[in-house]
């Protein structure tokens, strides 16, 4: 998954660290569906996600403001994820939001 | 890696996404070196990383304050680390800052 294309700050971030529970009982569907559902969403930039094999993850999904979090966090069908992931999917995790302030980076010169 | 225990917000995050050259070279040295000297900065609160086999990588790292990453940013050691990065790791970086405003998580009950 590449780096999300943001706009300039300010804008918010979701930042969701997770320790999967082993095996995937429909994890990998319910997630593309919700990257897919997410990015329907108005206020939606953008997603980036990384999991390492050891089963914990960083998501960080950036919205335009917090109204669209909250928005998102009670789609119904959001909503329904959310539960099954308590249920099923996932050890634990932690949700923060973060208003980006500054954001800045580094592409090589004459790279392809 | 687990999640990391920071206190209540507000507080600062710096999300660092990555997109990995092919080949180690020196780069898991330097990241555990890192992590050990950013450990020890005056305002640091904790890190949390994750990595796919995409060489795509989020690392977050949280700081009591702004001063804090600024101070972290111009350190030495670290600037050198920088450098090499730019170089030689990532084929691509990008650096947000921003403030964690609220956080809220799930540990199942009954877990071990």
């Amino acid at each position: 998954m590449p780096t999300a294309e943001t706009p300039k700050p300010p804008y918010y971030a979701v930042i969701f660290t997770s320790q999967r529970t082993d095996g995937d009982r429909g994890y990998g569907e319910m997630a593309g569906r919700m990257e897919e559902l997410a990015a329907g969403q108005p206020g939606y930039l953008g997603i980036e996600s990384a999991k390492g094999q050891d089963g914990f993850g960083i998501t960080v999904s950036y919205w335009s403001d917090e109204a669209a979090i909250v928005r998102w966090k009670a789609n119904l069908e959001h909503r329904e994820a959310q539960d099954a992931g308590r249920k099923t999917w996932y050890a634990g995790y932690t949700i923060r939001i973060a208003k980006v302030e500054r954001a800045y980076g580094f592409v090589p010169s004459g790279g392809g």
